[in-house]
C-alpha cells in the first residue's frame, strides 16, 4: 500500500518494522522479569467456536501463572478447551512511545490440596511486593478457583526509545 | 471450595462477586466514552487450532475500532478468521484497586481507498488528543494494513472503589 499517514502513528505500533522502533526480541531472563513485575495478564481463550479475551490478576512462579477467580464464563470456556494463551504487555510508561509484550501458548489446570496454598502465597508475596500491604486471611466462597496456566515457550519484544 | 485466603488479592479479582468489588454493568455511553479515552485493545484471534491475543493501538470511531500494522502473524490469523474478540480494560490507575473492562466480538475488515484515509484521521485525532501533539505525514511501506473491527455486542464492567 502506498500513500502517507500519520507517521507519528506507525511509530507507536508494536508491529512497525522500519526505521525507528524496530522491536527486538527479549531474552528468556528478560521475560522472567517482565512477569514478575507486571500484575494483570489477558487470557485468550477459545471454546464453542467463540474466542474471548479476559484479563486476571496474575502472578507468576517462574513457570506458570496463577490467579484465583470466580465460575463464570471464562472458566467454564476454560474447563472445555484448556489450551490458552497469555499476553502481558506495558505500553507507553515513559511517555515517549516504548513497550514490551510477552506472549505465550499455555495449559490452564484447576488446583486443589497443596497446590492452591502454593498458588495464593505466589499471589500474597505479589500483592505485598506492589501494595506493600499484608493480605488478610479471608473466608473462601464455594464458586472460587485456583488455577495456573503452564507456560510453553515464551516469546517477547520491546522497543526501547 | 471453603477454607482462607489472602483476601485482599480477591478484592483485586475481576469476578470477585460477593462484598467489597461487585462488578456492575457498563451503560452504552460509558463504554462509548471508556473506548474513545483508552489507547491499547487486546485482539483475540483465533486460526489453525490456535489462539492469539495481541495488543494493538487502536482509535474508535463510534462504531469500529481502527489501527494501523504491518503484515504478519496477527493478520494472516485475521485474514483465516476475521471473527475477533476486541478487549479494552484499565487497572488500578487510583491505587484503590478500581479496574473496568470492555469486551465485545467483532469483524476484521481490511481497508481501502477513502476508508483508509478516514480510519487515519481517527488515529491521528486520537493521536494528538493523548500527546498534544501534531502527527506528521509519512511514506506508507508496502506492507502496511489499516483494519478495523466492526464491533457487535459491547459488554463493559466495572468496580469502583
Amino acid at each position: 500500500m502506498r500513500g502517507y499517514y500519520a507517521g507519528a502513528m506507525a511509530a507507536t505500533q508494536p508491529n512497525e518494522s522500519a526505521g525507528r522502533g524496530v522491536p527486538r526480541e527479549l531474552a528468556r531472563e528478560e521475560i522472567d522479569t517482565f512477569l514478575g513485575e507486571q500484575r494483570i495478564a489477558r487470557l485468550g481463550c477459545h471454546a464453542g467456536g467463540e474466542t474471548y479475551v479476559v484479563p486476571v490478576i496474575y502472578g507468576f512462579d517462574g513457570e506458570s501463572v496463577v490467579a484465583v477467580t470466580t465460575e463464570g464464563r471464562k472458566i467454564a470456556m476454560l474447563r472445555e478447551n484448556p489450551a490458552v494463551c497469555v499476553e502481558v504487555d506495558e505500553y507507553d510508561t515513559d511517555g515517549r512511545g516504548s513497550w514490551r509484550s510477552v506472549i505465550a501458548q499455555g495449559v490452564y489446570e484447576e488446583l486443589s490440596g497443596d497446590d492452591v496454598w502454593a498458588a495464593l502465597e505466589v499471589l500474597r508475596e505479589r500483592f505485598m511486593r506492589s501494595s506493600g500491604r499484608v493480605a488478610e486471611p479471608r473466608a473462601m466462597s464455594e464458586n472460587v478457583v485456583v488455577f495456573r496456566i503452564r507456560l510453553g515457550e515464551l516469546t517477547g519484544r520491546a522497543v526501547e526509545r
